[in-house]
C-alpha cells in the first residue's frame, strides 16, 4: 500500500485540547485516529485518518472472548524549536511484528505503518504538548473481528492508531519508587506469550500489581515462572542493576517484553564503555549484593517513565534499599541523555529522533 | 437486582433461522441479547434485553489494550416433549466468579443473572433447534470498557450474554481424534491464569495450536509450564485416562479449567463405583502404560463436544493409538448418559438441568 492511498477525513468538530498541566496518562485523545482492515481476501485494506470515534463491532467478535490483540506504545516529543519528532517507532512496529507472530496476527508492512503514523501525528500536530516532560503518547493496536466463537485465528482485524497528550512523568522531578518482588502470581512463562506485548499478559498482572498497591508499592517486580527465582521485569518497565560497577539486566529468555527503552540504554551504555551484561539475575545474588554493599543502583526502563529509579525492593516481606532510596549518578545520567535525545536538546548520535514536521507550531 | 427490572426491547425485525442441518458453531446469533453495564459509581445496573446488535466501543477502551476479560460457555438443549431446558448453568456462573476474582472484575449477582438468561432464553425458544445433537450454545462474558490506557483494573465493565444455536458436534456419531502433545508453547502456568476462563489462555494457544493442524491433528494436549513433562489439558477439553479399570484425570492444580463436563463425568464415576483419582499424571506415566497395554481409553470432557474420545496421541514424534482408534465402552457411556440427561430422555439423578420452559413450541 501507498501513503498516498489513506483517505483522510478531517475531523470538523474539533474539541478543545487539556491544559497542559491536567494532562493525565491516557485519558485525553486527539481529534483524528488511523484505521486499516484485513480480510483473508483482501490482506490490509482500507486505510484511513479519520475522526476520533467509537467502534462499532459485533458482540461476538472474537476479540471480546479469546484475546487476540497485540498493541505497542511510543512518543512524539515537541522540541524547542517546535518540530515533532518521534523517538524509534520503526523499532515499535518491527516487535509489532513480532508479537503479531506469536499470536498468528497478520503481518504488518512496517513501512506504510510508520508512514500513516507520521501523517496521522502530522494532522494532529497541535495536540503534541510543549510543555517540559509532556509528550504524545503513540498506541498503535490489532484487534481481532470476525464474528465468531470458534477458538482459532481471526480471519479480520483492525489495525488502529490513536493518539494522547500526557503529562510529564514526574511532576517534581524523577523520583525513586518502592518496588514490591511478586512470589504468588506468575506474569509470564517460557513458552508462553510474555515476549510479545498482548492484552493478556497485562490481565495476568493486575492482580499481582493491586496486592502490593494496597502496601505502598508502585509496580512488582516480575519473577520467573519455573523457578521463581530468576528476575524478569517490572509491571511496565524492564529492569537494570548496577552491581560493583557493572550494569545488568535479565536477557532476553523468551518470557520478557524486549523494550525499546531497554535497548537505548544498553547502546549507551556500550558507546560510554560501561561494562553492561544481559544475564539471568536471581533475586538472592540482588540480597547478596545488597548485603555486601555492592548493589549500588536499580532502576527501570520504559517508555513512560524513560527511566525509574528503584529506591525500595521488598522481597519475601524484607525491605532491600537500594542508594539510601535516592536516584543514582547512572541512572539520572542516562535518564537525562535519553529525554534530552527526545527533546532534541542533545545530538542524537544514533539517529534515533524521526522527524515528523518541520518548524511546526507550538501549541503552547 | 430484581429480574422484573430487567428493561425488555423486543427485536421488531427478527432474523431468518438457519436451517438445522446447516448450523456451524458460533456463527449465527438469535434475535437478542442481555446487556448490563458496571461503574464505580452504580455498581451492576441497566440491565437490558435488546435486539442483538454491534457494540459501540471506544477505540481506548481496555478490553483492546489490556486484555481484562471473562467468558463462559454453556447450553441449552430441547428435549422430545419440546421443553427447554440448561445444563448446569449455576455451575457457570460460579466458576465466571472464580475468573472475575482472580481478573479482579467486579462480582455478578449469580442468581440474577441465572434469572437474565432464562428470561434471555425464554424471549428466543423458537431459536433453539430440535434435531438430534443439536442445541443452544450460550456465551456470557464481560469486558472492560474504560476509556483508559493505564495499566489498572478498569472501572467500568459490560457484561453480555449472546446465544447461538448450534448443530451436532458429531456429524456421524461419536467419533476419536487425533491429539498432538506440544512441546513448544505453554498454555499456562501456575501464578498465571489458567484456572480462569480469560481470553488470554486462548490466545497464547492458537499458535501450537495452528502448528499441530498442519499435521492433521486436531487439537493439542498442553503439558505443565514448569517440568513440561505433567498433563493439563486439551485446547478446549479437560482430559481423562483409563488406566487398568481406573480412571485418572489431572487434578485442579492452579493451571488447568475446572470444566463442567470434567465435573459431571466425576460425579458419574463415582455414582457408578468405577475407581477414579484427580492427580498429577506425566506424559511418561502414558507412555509407559500404552506399552505394557494398560491404556485402555483416553477421552477430553468439554460443552461443546460432551465427550471426545481420543484414538492417537503424538507425543515427540511418535504415535501412540488407544483402542485401536476406536471409541472405548466408557467414553461412549459417558457420552451416552450426559446427552440422555441433557436431552431428558434419561432420568436426572443429580438435578442437574433447569428447566427454561414448559412445553414450548418446538422449532422443527
Ligand atoms: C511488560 C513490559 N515490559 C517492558 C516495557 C518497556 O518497553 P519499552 O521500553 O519499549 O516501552 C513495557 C512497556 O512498554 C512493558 O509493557
Ligand atoms: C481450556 C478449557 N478447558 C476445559 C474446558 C471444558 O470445560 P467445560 O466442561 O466447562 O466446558 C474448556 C471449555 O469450556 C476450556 O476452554
Amino acid at each position: 500500500m501507498e501513503v498516498q492511498s489513506i483517505q483522510v477525513e478531517k475531523n470538523t468538530a474539533p474539541k478543545e485540547k487539556p491544559m497542559t498541566d491536567q494532562l493525565e496518562f491516557g485519558r485525553a485523545f486527539t481529534d483524528h485516529m488511523f484505521v486499516m482492515d484485513y480480510s483473508d481476501e483482501l490482506g490490509w485494506h482500507n486505510a484511513k485518518i479519520q475522526p476520533y470515534q467509537p467502534l462499532s463491532i459485533d458482540p461476538s467478535s472474537m476479540v471480546f472472548h479469546y484475546g487476540q490483540s497485540v498493541f505497542e506504545g511510543l512518543k512524539a516529543f515537541r522540541t524547542e524549536s517546535g518540530e515533532v519528532q518521534l523517538f524509534r517507532p520503526t523499532k515499535n512496529f518491527e516487535r509489532m511484528n513480532k508479537s503479531n507472530e506469536r499470536l498468528v496476527i497478520p503481518e504488518i508492512d512496517e513501512e506504510f505503518v510508520l508512514q500513516a503514523l507520521i501523517k496521522l501525528v502530522e494532522i494532529d500536530k497541535d495536540w503534541v504538548p510543549g510543555a517540559d516532560g509532556t509528550s504524545l503518547y503513540i498506541r498503535p493496536f490489532i484487534i481481532a473481528t470476525e464474528p465468531f466463537l470458534g477458538v482459532a485465528p481471526s480471519r479480520n482485524y483492525k489495525f488502529i492508531i490513536i493518539l494522547s497528550p500526557v503529562g510529564s512523568y514526574y511532576k517534581e522531578g524523577i523520583d525513586p519508587v518502592k518496588i514490591a518482588v511478586e512470589s504468588k502470581f506468575v506474569r509470564a512463562v517460557k513458552g508462553g506469550t510474555g515476549e510479545a506485548k498482548t492484552g493478556g499478559n497485562y490481565a495476568a498482572g493486575l492482580k499481582g500489581q493491586e496486592d502490593v498497591a494496597k502496601d505502598g508499592y508502585s509496580q512488582v517486580l516480575w519473577l520467573d515462572g519455573v523457578d521463581r527465582k530468576y528476575i524478569e521485569e517490572v509491571g511496565s518497565m524492564n529492569v537494570f542493576f548496577k552491581i560493583n560497577g557493572e550494569v545488568i539486566t535479565p536477557a532476553l529468555n523468551g518470557s520478557i517484553l524486549p523494550g525499546v527503552t531497554r535497548d537505548s540504554v544498553l547502546q549507551l551504555l556500550q558507546h560510554w564503555n560501561i561494562p553492561v551484561s544481559e544475564r539471568r539475575v536471581s533475586m538472592q545474588e540482588l540480597a547478596d549484593a545488597h548485603a555486601d554493599g555492592t548493589l549500588e543502583e536499580a532502576f527501570g526502563s520504559g517508555t513512560a517513565a524513560v527511566i525509574s529509579p528503584i529506591g525500595l525492593l521488598c522481597w519475601d516481606g524484607k525491605d532491600y534499599h537500594i542508594n539510601n532510596g535516592e536516584t543514582g549518578e547512572l541512572s539520572k545520567k542516562i535518564y537525562d541523555t535519553i529525554t534530552g535525545i527526545q527533546y532534541g536538546k542533545l545530538e542524537d548520535p544514533f539517529n534515533w529522533n524521526i522527524q515528523v514536521t518541520q518548524k511546526a507550531k507550538v501549541n503552547q
